[in-house]
């Protein structure tokens, strides 16, 4: 495939992005969704986030569910964009493990980025990274 | 608790939205997304959905993963809305399970909405409806 083709999902009649464009949704986008399960429920929750060395950081409460449930986990993370004038949009689903970050230096080069909870307790808060096993997305126009 | 108290989730800081500020949110947001398990996977699709008779509604492709996943399990679906100016937030999880729409007389109901398919192939289109078991929403400001 060059560069100028362009890659169709036959089935859905979607365009298959690049992964080019996957990174580009995600370096974007201010927020994502972790999709996770707690129990037998899959369940996903908004969060911003950050893409930096190619994985998904984000900050969360410690104790809540999703703290709970990401540890070594299959999860996936979920980026879109829909927009309604022009009917197109995108999305892009990365598929991964979630690991808390406990290494200090990391933790510490984490927070330069401008990542914030929605949570506004600014107490125990853990850092989270996604780390990609597969990425796709696609794109409609 | 009075229509003009605020309820407050203490743990997380965030407003718990009342159950018609969660019916504003599903109705007036044009894409959400259908959470299910592949598998052990949890995977997190975009889609376009109508907000009817206090039910979730959508269409897909037969044959798809969703299509597949979905018949009584499990699911959940996410509306959010994220304004980066003002740093405000909403997510709404609609927490149920998924069925396909198989009567004619609902089927020709649905067709009325204005309710797309990302995909762009007009065959084989299911319509799916998610019936709540509970609903709830969080929001920041």
């Amino acid at each position: 495939m060059t560069d100028n083709q362009i890659n169709m999902d036959e089935r859905t009649g979607l365009v298959v992005m690049t992964s080019d464009e996957c990174g580009e949704l995600l370096t974007s986008t201010p927020i994502g969704r972790m999709v996770f399960n707690d129990g037998d429920q899959p369940l996903a929750l908004p969060v911003n986030f950050a893409w930096v060395d190619d994985t998904v950081v984000f900050r969360t409460l410690e104790g809540q569910k999703l703290h709970a449930a990401i540890d070594g986990a299959k999860v996936c993370f979920e980026v879109d964009r829909w927009d309604e004038q022009s009917d197109t949009g995108a999305s892009v689903l990365v598929k991964g493990q979630a690991v808390e970050v406990t290494q200090w230096a990391e933790q510490e080069q984490l927070e330069q980025l401008d990542v914030r909870p929605w949570s506004r307790q600014p107490w125990r808060q853990a850092w989270v990274r996604v780390i990609p096993n597969e990425i796709t997305g696609r794109r409609l126009g």
